[in-house]
């Protein structure tokens, strides 16, 4: 072996193992995605509850502002390759469709309409206009489903 | 039975049933405070491997706005009476003393330290100092070991 492929072949392996640290394992990363929908989907049946009783404002720009820095915390980690098999706090939901190369664009666009939305939510909030809050809302709750429609298994 | 008290007995079942409507299951509210804790417990682990190695200033700045929005969303209603026994993704390790009268204003005092702390955090993070981060996550650290010291079962 000449010294400039001994030389590459090092590299490849270091990059291999500071790749290896770098990556969460798969059932921590699904742990911590899983925690972070589940904070965020409380929080939206919190901003529900003002929308169909009595508007509580604060209680609303609070949940909106916690939906708004998970959905923009930088959640790819937590979707490392092949964690559309295992169990973080219960069996993953993800679809193994999440990682074909042919959604990669649909999936970075969902993850950026649930960012958008997420910071339109927390701005209408601060307004305190309840009717702006149920639109905006609605916008929020559509980019979930959309993403729930095309790669969160229901069927469990 | 006269009638001011048949009205009173109507009135305190209807707060009755209203709390029963408006407070959180257990398990559902241990359920989401545990996943509230282990969101924030991954931003503190992004924030600490920056520390550690290279200074990624925007993850630093994701990171410490999911705990800051987390920690202020307010979370007392995820702490229901009678919530030191269930489980939620797991069973709960919050004991027994956190409900005692004797420590409210203790519990609200470590409440009120993470919910400032973690605003700092937030704050300094914004400037990319890497030593002032250190310092500000170092107390945002021992505002949570403070808590835990006090209320959270270690056995398990």
């Amino acid at each position: 072996m000449k010294l400039k492929n001994v030389v590459i072949a090092g590299l490849t392996f270091a990059v291999a193992v500071s790749s290896a640290f770098a990556q969460m394992k798969a059932d921590d990363a699904i742990k911590v995605r899983q925690a972070g929908y589940r904070f965020m989907g409380w929080n939206m049946s919190r901003i529900d509850a003002s929308l169909k009783g009595e508007f509580k404002k604060e209680d609303v720009v609070k949940a909106a502002a916690a939906i708004q820095a998970i959905a923009n915390a930088g959640l790819s980690p937590l979707f490392p390759a092949g964690s559309d098999k295992g169990t973080g706090f219960h069996e993953t939901h993800l679809k193994s469709e999440f990682f074909d190369p042919a959604n990669s664009k649909k999936v970075a666009e969902l993850f950026g309409n649930l960012a958008k939305e997420s910071g339109e939510l927390a701005k209408v909030a601060a307004t305190g206009d309840k009717e702006a809050v149920k639109v905006q809302y609605g916008k929020l709750g559509q980019t979930c489903k959309a993403c729930h429609d095309d790669f969160r298994k229901s069927d469990h």
